[in-house]
């Protein structure tokens, strides 16, 4: 089927942070990291600098590509196996990261963050502005 | 450089829509989708339902792809010429589409959403559930 052809992304930035691997699912929720957008790429966050945050999509280069079905939520055995889908974590087809992270600076290419839950080197695929209509308070969760 | 390696990823499902694709921009905000996630993927939606809201990525496969770096906001020529990471327009470097979609039914590997703003025919690449850390209330934007 011509619609499950594999498709070609190419990264456009890197992440770096002094937080070390080990630390990242601890401090994802405060750690700050910068965001180094590639040269070819940098022109285009002009103007990113007005939103105070921002959606960061990555690439999870370190997640061996076995994508499973079912998982355990938080990788804790004792809460009931989960689709991966209906899960945060690791284990999804295409292992794309998602945040939602506060921008506190930008300086040319290089965009400081808050909570960005990413290893130092990540791929970096995409940024897009964080707006009013993301935001949905009346959430139903587990 | 090892870092700027393209990267491969798969569809995991299609979108199927009776909007017209001309009447999408404008029912972006209530228009309903189906997403149809593929037979070898679809386990992984075990417990989805139980969320009001998803995050869904999409591939703009209808996009051409020659990114821009400036674009006017909303396609208005009368508005400032912004980086395109800074806008959730066309024209970025991986057309990925985002979209925060409310979860209406499930019904096997078939999603019924609210609010996805993507074509009839556009390839899903991933699923995520929308959760309460993704609600950022004290925003600024331009």
């Amino acid at each position: 089927m011509s619609n499950k052809q594999s498709i070609e992304i190419l990264p456009i930035g890197i992440v770096t942070t002094d937080v070390a691997d080990d630390d990242v699912a601890r401090q994802r929720r405060t750690m700050v990291s910068e965001i180094q957008i590639f040269e070819e790429y940098a022109a285009g966050l002009k103007g990113i600098e007005e939103y105070s945050h921002i959606i960061v999509l990555f690439w999870m280069h370190r997640v061996d590509r076995s994508p499973r079905q079912l998982v355990h939520p938080r990788g804790d055995p004792s809460l009931p196996l989960t689709g991966v889908l209906a899960s945060r974590g690791r284990g999804h087809p295409n292992p794309i990261g998602f945040a939602v992270a506060e921008l506190i600076a930008r300086d040319g290419p290089r965009l400081t963050v808050r909570r960005l839950d990413a290893y130092h080197g990540t791929p970096i695929i995409d940024v897009k502005p964080y707006d009013q209509y993301d935001v949905c308070t009346e959430l139903r969760t587990p």
